[in-house]
């Protein structure tokens, strides 16, 4: 267990990967990630349907050829890293499970995201393992390396709270955020494999609607999160006094955008608010400052965050873009995973 | 002349209809739509490309197998009614000659839109006509009956503006807006025919981004007719303090969803907020107040505007639906015209 | 039931229309299209589910206010004709049941279109009213005009047939087919509504794929008619020696397109060929020759039947488009209905 | 410049490459994988537009930070290879100068593809650089590795030719092609960048139809290679007697399936056809021959050629699928200059 937890792979040696819920959209994105990093061995994948199939015959895009297993009948010995993709609640146990063996677990639900227990349980229910979030990190790369570098346990973010924080965070840090509107817009492929309806075809295509536009889950973990930058930033009463989120569907597979409406708690000027951008993100390497609105395009199957803020009819408008799967799941588990394991955290993603 | 102004067309009788600009998209619907409509005759439709092949193999969806000519070439005897769908500041001497032969005249462009001349030619240019404003009614049906109803010159609303004042009204003339934020999503054909790389299909499909962040030219003329209806309301000084617009290209021909945030200037309970609603549309044949968010393809080709009020963090969202190309912009133009003529307004489109 | 079966509707009255299965997408369609209908009236629709909800909730596109019913709880009192939009199998004991209250009935389904039983029951299993099938008239409405009229049930084509025997029949009827390869592509609705993992969004957007490469329950349909217009144009034994169809799956709501290549008995030049085809359909309201290959969305949303024969390669495609949820489905049923009702042809669908 | 065609790079040095022309959706792309690969160093990109330009700034997917030169203007010192991605008929002159100064060159265009000159010239006009063509290969990795291991000048084979030759080959090989058709289905990527009307989103989306029905350029190239193909296995006589090539655009930004229905010199099993196959393909890293029809998503954005060949009412079928601009284009030149330079065939693509 002690070695499984090492942070640091020895040279030219790779850590050996489960992959747990492989058969939706992001599980078997980041099994087609594991599979192609150069310092990562994908040793099996598991899913509750589907077992018995080879995983490159359910995706033949990601041309892994293992067989999804059940959980129960996957040969733990000698795996060292565990990746989660389990719906909420679901999840817990099998964090649990792989944490008690002594895997690093990047778990992609957000069972282990909140600070605030309280939170979590009125908007997802009772949590199974409350014992273990105190011990998990926050996996918004970009916001938290040194925690994420030695955490056993990462729970990593939700596609809207990803790509919304870093869109907001310098402004949270400087506590300039009075109020934001955050309309957000996404690919289907959020709403995860199996769809009925709502997600068929021709309920999508040519189609743009709101969809949960009071409660959305992803709601309070970016209320929590801007909260704690905030604070962190040395301005913790300056959390923003309101934060209103929409989200919309898109006709787009992958891919999400989101447009922050910022009041800010005093005028500032369009070259404030570049330096403030450039000082936070420009050393980043899936950060890019742009000079034109972003699109989900751009940024499509990338770990890239496209990121475009404009002073505007005395407002801040911050436009950012991912790719919902990649960033907003799957490559930023590998891009957490690397740091957890001492690699280069672009390594298989960049 | 006197007669072809005459706002009632005799029981039976077509009134017969030009159109000038129909190789463009809204211009080709316009022409559609007048060739199917009960009451009225298209005798001509104009370009000035494409002259001399038939409408219908341009545009094989509508059927009219009438020739494009040249405006210059066409045949005015015993036209009644010109539908322009010309770009601004050339629409404007088109109008001028039509309303000089005695025309009723539905406009499609932004040149009789402003009541603030100024305000027109900072955002457009010189007007070739000013002369002409005056005279013009502000095509929103649902807003205007009466004054349309006696107007020989109809300036048809944008597409952005249709959808976001009929969302905002019932809030404007209340007073209740104190700052709006207007998310805007529009499919391509909102950008006009003949595109180059911008409205390429693989520029677009799969991608959403914002364009024209600051300075679209339908803010100044939502920004004017709330004023207005603030005014007409009783409430002339509570017209929004801040509005801010930005419209996103998403991959969808004919669509537009505009999701307005509210800051009201007192508290609304959602009771309060779905009496002002009701009130004012109850009975309206083309607004339909919905229960869950519309979508772009609830409207698809139709003339209605779906609007859904809702009170959500301490502020209000309206989602508001039309197709951008039919309540935005040609069916709204015969909704105009049946008031002009008299005729029952959901004639053709209903 | 005799005057419910009356072919011609006193001038000015209207037809009441019952619609049994409206939740599916050609059965709304075949409502709202009734809904719209200057000469029939829309007196119930009924679902197996969503009863109890308005129509126009589920489909916002045709304003249809009507509740849904089970069909055991209408009032079939006053009903004259019904359209039948079942899935085969579940169709037959609707039509009974409707034809022994006298209605005249359109069905969708595949249950009365074979004249060759045994053929229907290998490919879909026991008929549960054989006896119906004599009175049955096959409602390619361009083919049997006469047969329509006369009939007081209609078996409505399946979408690839109405596509494909269009297509075909002037070169069936002349003898001159000895083979046909028909490759043809049909938007999503064509699998019809509350799809699973197959027709969802993520799965088919930017995709294309073949789908029952063998055995499609199309083919057989195809396959008897083509023998049928052969011996009625006097060329019994000159059936199609070989007929392959394969059907693909395309990103788009609705449409369908099918590619016929015809290896002909003899040369055949193009002046024969379009002496053929406008011998065949020069008068036709709703079959346009096209001197290009059409577009699905030259099409759509109309009844027409688009097609483009050329000689190439000493061979013949011809390329025919449709709409498959309207002239594939519920518009031509209506055209159907006109003529049973003796009403003109294009009424409601022109 | 001896050395520079060195076909084997030592162990661990990069090869030098600039990419031609890399403006196009292909060059682009070819530039976006020379970037990432870990053998290959982008030292250079050019543009007859968007010079002075960063890549990146025009493709923001491929994190190319070069900036686009004229060709002229460019810096070929240490340059080992180039990859052209011109039109035909510019490209064969800057192919003749990238070889006159030693370079290996792998072309995109057509220039290079054909032994028969006069039909070349019968479809692209005169050549330019007849003298090149003995020494150029044809660049269909699967079938002619040799050749292109030792070739300096790689004809890249068009995106039809592509996935059309490698469903073919094991039937032609083995004389079996009496008769084919060939219906293709492609994305609209295949038809460059900066496209006008045909292009347009609001042209393309929801719609499907054949283009070039008679005379598309690709023809001649596949009955070429067939030919030689047929001639190669023994069988010269045995080429195809008849081939019918005809393409069809649908809304899809990249992928591609050809649909071939070959009529066979005499019946074959589905166990002979498999066999075939698998005595072909079995051992292809990029061919994989499948159990289901492939969708053009299997294989989008891989070097991929998904095979299904299926025998059907007397008529065998093939389904074949590739990314039009991966292995139809780009990530075939990479394949061919992995070769070429002596590296693992799936460095950089695998």
């Amino acid at each position: 267990m002690a070695e499984a937890a090492q942070p640091i792979s020895p040279q030219g040696a790779k850590a050996r990967v489960l992959v747990a819920g492989a058969t939706g959209y992001a599980g078997a994105l980041a099994a087609g990630l594991v599979w192609k990093h150069p310092r990562l061995e994908l040793v099996a994948v598991t899913g509750r349907s589907e077992t018995g199939r080879k995983l490159s015959d359910l995706y033949p895009r990601y041309p892994v050829p293992l067989e999804l297993k059940e959980l129960e009948d996957s040969d733990f010995e000698g795996v060292e890293v565990g990746i989660v993709a389990y719906p909420h609640g679901a999840a817990a146990p099998v964090v649990a499970a792989m944490r008690g063996r002594g895997l690093l677990v990047v778990d992609l639900s957000a069972d282990f995201r909140f600070r605030d227990l309280p939170v979590y349980e009125e908007f997802y229910g009772p949590h199974g393992e409350p014992g273990l979030l105190d011990g998990a990190a926050y996996g918004l790369t970009e916001l938290d390396r040194e925690w994420i570098r030695e955490a056993e346990l990462v729970a990593n973010p939700g596609c809207y709270p990803t790509a919304s924080i870093l869109a907001l965070a310098p402004l949270a840090r400087a506590g300039l955020i009075e109020d934001v509107v955050i309309d957000a817009k996404s690919g289907v492929s959020g709403a995860g494999r199996g769809g009925g309806e709502s997600t068929a075809f021709v309920t999508v295509t040519e189609n743009v609607n709101a969809y949960k536009p009071a409660g959305h889950r992803h709601r309070p973990e970016i209320v929590e999160k801007l909260g704690l930058i905030a604070a962190a930033g040395g301005n913790p009463e300056a959390a923003p006094d309101r934060l209103t989120f929409v989200p919309h569907l898109v006709p787009v597979d992958q891919g999400e955008l989101v447009s922050c409406y910022v009041t800010p708690r005093r005028p500032v000027a369009q070259a404030e608010l570049d330096a403030l951008y450039t000082s936070a993100y420009a050393d980043e390497p899936f950060i890019r400052l742009r000079d034109v609105p972003p699109g989900m395009r751009d940024v499509r199957e990338t770990n890239f965050c496209d990121i475009f803020p404009l002073v505007t009819d005395d407002r801040i408008l911050v436009e950012s873009a991912i790719d919902n799967l990649w960033k907003g799941a799957s490559s930023q588990a590998i891009q957490n995973l690397n740091l957890m394991l001492g690699l280069d955290e672009t390594e298989g993603i960049g």
